[in-house]
């Protein structure tokens, strides 16, 4: 057993973290759009990053170092330093070596913006000047890392053991997500003192991005920027394996879900509960199809009870499914039930009801076997289409 | 050598078929909303359906029947008589039954519209009253089977063969295309007189509606009611196997297009040229994902030439590329060429010229090996919200 206590002190919560945001002139009018977090001993990491063929240099840079700990890394917004060729990659390490910092141990850098733009090799440097690695601002740090995210996405807890020990584990992440989530660009960066042994971080971080982010993403949609870093400086002496794993989960659920709540024009989360799938791939791969439905989409920002269009999505997923078998509800309310239609315009009412909650569930029982996995997205309005339609300008 | 006459009688174009459009109170205003098209000898039949799991009642009515030739197909907007369950189907029957025409040969029914509403047979069967099957009004059908459309869909050829003979194919289409085309269902009727072997219409029709249709498709994301239906009653006694095919893909191929040109809310025809993938699988796939990129069609209605976007989602789409191979070009202007970016104010300036052109091609050359495939897109803008946000009220 174990308690987590939330702490609103972001990537800072664990001992030895310290973070800030600054203006370098990336963005206008002196918003934040350079971030740092820094350990005062080294960390050692796990990460995951897109599996993008276009992989952003940022990602080339540090997959290019092999195995290494670092105690400082620093996300820039508004260029993704992607697309950028040989020279993308040049740029960071010129960048990395004009830090006039004393006491980086492989320093990171971390992108998100316009892709196919040089990176403002001058701004980035003269920027980095103006980090005060003393500083504890996790909110700064969060702001600074946003593009078209509405709000800044951090989260904390406190972990006590039962024997009274204690960890700590905090996040910020950017993306405004669910509706393409990906392309983007999700970054998430997660900090830590519990004393984790380094050959489970990676296991762990794999895991829980598939019940999280991933149940946000479209498979093989992903950016050419997308990261999530694990710092572990193990300064608390302190782990207990499920105690962490189930921390990280929370973390990582928690920001998953900002993003959907922040997708770009959405006015509502929805969560997608499919079971009764063929497997577990199944029905994730109906929860995706569902979650990522322009027809499905626009219907709830309607709010349209057309589960018509939920019933033909599924359909079209390409999974064994039967119109004879398949059960469709909007929370507690069943609209269509194994080809029997008792859909009438009492219960339109009521589902349409439901449909103008900012939160609600849709689920599908497939009727077929016991496959499972919830998904979760959000509605697709004219407000997707403006920011989307002149995002660089 | 053959010659194609374009004509504008539609699917009445070759001898021996009538059609008309009427109103039987689906469509609100008193529009049109009944089709049939009639031959007055019996007709072979090839036809593609959705790989769509639900699929709907008319196309399980349909392949019920096995093998079999009709000199009728009658078809309904306003309801897809789809998710209807096995009432559905008994539905069909009735009507059919209950039509009051004389000489009909295994009549053919089709629907397009909302899912998961029965057909409201009286009004159909009423409706079926008022066909007079000696009428030749190809405009009135291909208007009467519109849903979202914005403008009828019809083709015909003369097709003069070398040594003088004649046949016609003539066709009408529903569907507002490319945007998810096929959640909104289309539907395409084809009709000649031309002497073809009945061995050889499936066939035709299945390798034609891979380079039309299925090019303006995104794959596995069928709607529950598509149909594409060839009816041929060799009444010109004339054939020619090249001819034939050439004729068939140049009207699958303009009413493939008109869907796009038609597509919910689209200001613009896009077409993607993929060139230099590891094989034409590979060319369709990154096609496709072009087509139905989200970030890209709203990029696009916004006029931004926003390359940064067409290299993420070729990135994205799993096939084998790479940033130090690829090209991209908006009509004949390069904006990216392998690795060096040489994308400047001046070119931007160029290429927002031709992305306000209402139509234009990207190319996107992998540089990996002699894989292509050719898709057609539109953009998508408010009004692609606005028309789905409320398809059903």
């Amino acid at each position: 057993m174990y308690t987590l206590n939330r702490i609103d002190t972001g990537v800072c919560a664990a001992d030895g973290f310290f973070a800030d945001g600054i203006n370098a002139g990336l963005k206008a009018n002196d918003a934040l759009d350079m971030a740092f977090i820094y350990s005062d001993t080294v960390c050692d990491i796990a990460s995951t990053f897109t599996t993008n063929k276009m992989t952003a240099a940022p990602i080339r840079h540090f997959k290019n170092k092999g195995d290494f700990k670092t105690n400082f890394v620093m996300i820039n917004s508004k260029n993704a330093n992607a697309m950028t060729g040989p020279k993308g990659i040049s740029d960071i390490d010129e960048i990395l070596e004009a830090l006039e910092i004393d006491g980086l141990v492989n320093p990171v850098m971390s992108s998100t913006g316009v892709i196919g733009v040089r990176i403002p090799k001058e701004k980035i440097i003269a920027g980095a000047k103006k980090f005060d690695l003393t500083k504890r601002e996790p909110q700064n740090a969060s702001k600074a890392i946003m593009t078209t995210d509405s709000f800044s996405k951090t989260i904390a807890f406190e972990v006590v053991l039962e024997d009274g020990s204690k960890f700590h584990i905090g996040a910020m992440a950017k993306g405004a997500g669910m509706i393409n989530p990906a392309m983007a660009t999700m970054l998430c960066f997660i900090t830590t003192d519990a004393d984790i042994p380094q050959n489970k971080m990676q296991k762990f971080l794999d895991k829980t991005v598939k019940t999280t982010f991933n149940a946000i993403s479209v498979d093989g949609d992903t950016s050419t920027n997308d990261t999530i870093m694990l710092f572990a400086n193990k300064k608390s002496g302190a782990y207990h394996k499920d105690a962490f794993k189930g921390a990280l989960y929370e973390v990582m659920k928690f920001l998953a879900l900002e993003m959907v709540r922040d997708g770009e024009g959405a006015t509502k989360v929805v969560t997608y509960n499919i079971t009764g799938a063929k497997n577990d791939e199944e029905a994730e791969k109906v929860a995706k199809a569902l979650s990522d439905s322009l027809l499905v989409k626009t219907a709830l920002y309607g709010e349209d009870p057309n589960w018509g269009r939920i019933a033909s999505t599924v359909g079209a997923s390409g999974v064994t499914c039967k119109e004879s078998t398949l059960k469709i509800s909007f929370n507690d309310l069943c609209v269509y039930d194994k080809g029997e239609i008792y859909f009438d315009k009492a219960m339109e009412v009521e589902a349409a009801a439901v449909m103008k909650l900012p939160a609600f569930t849709i689920s599908c029982d497939l009727g077929i076997a016991d496959g499972k996995f919830t998904a979760y997205g959000c509605d697709l309005g004219y407000e997707y289409v403006k920011i989307n339609a002149d995002y660089r300008t």
